[in-house]
């Protein structure tokens, strides 16, 4: 089996730049080696897989990749098609595009694609996901929860994700949608987890060592739980608040990076 | 000149239940001595003075006040009115309403009736305020922020508060309208001040001794900017997102208290 941590990832808190310098799509293309770049999409999350896939062919063909392939898996009989699998095994950087976290999983769980996908995060192939991409990464992931209220129980509802990283919880969106309660919950329930909160045009890039570094416009807001000396979550009720005491909270702007193994933040350049 | 840690407050996020069991209303008659309260509401801060002050009045007389007086202050002149003042001297527990802090601090500030607010403070007397009224309490109050978005140096704008709690920044409506960032970036301009955030339907009773207690049904964040290591606030330009870390926060339900001399959360029962 393949180390979890043998891989690089690229984790996007969605709606990423995709007119300007596109600091973040450039990101990848240079992780999947820039003009050797054999990008594979996978446009499972989205219901509109054409449109979708079309925008990422024809930004990652300008951004100067080699090769560009759009994975159209939108069912669980294509996801076992081996030559989707193929694709997946040829490629340098595998791209997953935002929509809705369960299709992704529900979809490929267990097929040949998943089994493909795996195996190329064990090589070294930069996966990278943006929005629903992002939330699929970790072992269990957060499907729905409230955004702007108070945190409770029943903020949030998780589901296994597809198990790329280990032991963190992402979010994305993060401050445009107000979405630090629920990740507040989903740490609440198991405090070993990290929480890892993702802006919208602002990636995480986590190399092989457990090392990340914050990319592009906005923040990336760490949740760490670790040190939690009080918390209500087993005894209370689904919709009573949470109690949750001595959180270590991070916000980090490009220029920072984060040590996973070491849960320490630290500056890339002054 | 009173001591600023003198006095008594009750600090309500806004949206207090008026229906059901009214917790935090009650919290504030009994605070202000029960059957022998005698209640001064300032409708200042709204725009709506006679339905809010009506509300109140009826709200305070059921729960069992022995008097309740409301003051229609909504321009400087009649908050120089001596009449005003004296109501003020009398009461046990004064109620600001909620509106906007501004108005509640450009009409009061100074004037004869700020005066008398302040000494009936330093003798001991209960203050409670709600939304706005919950905002002038500190030394320094957020008047305005955006929501929901990265925080930056300009995400938040501040103006002086009426100063009966010192080193605090509160903001209110807090889980219900995604304040954290808001927070976040007053409690970055200086981490000496403590970042606190009430919940709608929920309070902080604050006592002589810097001991305050959560009441009602939602929380009170925390946010300890002391032990920062990292904050790139003087430098960042106006629109650049924040770096901060190790903010220590704490998510506190009713049952719980914290000491704001010591900076502790405590388990106040079990």
């Amino acid at each position: 089996m393949a180390d979890k941590r043998a891989g690089n990832l690229l984790i996007i808190g969605g709606n990423e730049d995709k007119k300007g310098e596109c600091l973040i799509l450039r990101k990848f293309i240079a992780m999947a080696g820039g003009r050797q770049a054999r990008i594979a999409v996978v446009t499972t999350a989205t219901e509109l897989p054409r449109e979708v896939g079309d925008e990422y062919r024809t930004l990652f063909q300008e951004l100067g990749a080699e090769t560009v392939s759009v994975l159209y898996i939108s069912n669980r009989e294509t996801a076992n098609d081996p030559n989707q699998a193929a694709e997946l095994e040829s490629a340098t950087g595998i791209f997953f595009t935002g929509g809705d976290q369960l299709r992704l999983t529900s979809i490929l769980g267990g097929s040949r694609t998943d089994m493909a996908i795996r195996r190329a995060y064990g090589r070294g192939t930069v996966i990278a996901g943006t929005s629903a991409g992002a939330s699929v990464m970790s072992d269990t992931m957060i499907v729905d929860g409230a955004s702007s209220d108070t945190p409770t129980k029943s903020t949030v509802s998780m589901a296994h994700g597809m198990g790329l990283l280990e032991d963190v919880v992402i979010d994305q969106h993060f401050a445009q949608r107000g979405r630090i309660n629920r990740l507040l919950a989903a740490v609440a329930q198991n405090p070993y987890v990290l929480g890892v909160g993702i802006d919208e045009d602002t990636a995480l890039a986590v190399t092989r060592d457990g090392a990340c570094e914050v990319i592009g416009s906005q923040t990336v807001t760490i949740v760490d739980g670790k040190a939690i000396v009080h918390s209500n979550i087993s005894e209370s009720k689904r919709n009573d608040p949470l109690a949750l005491t001595n959180i270590i909270m991070h916000v980090l702007p490009a220029g920072f990076g984060y040590d996973l193994k070491r849960r320490l933040p630290y500056m890339v350049r002054s």
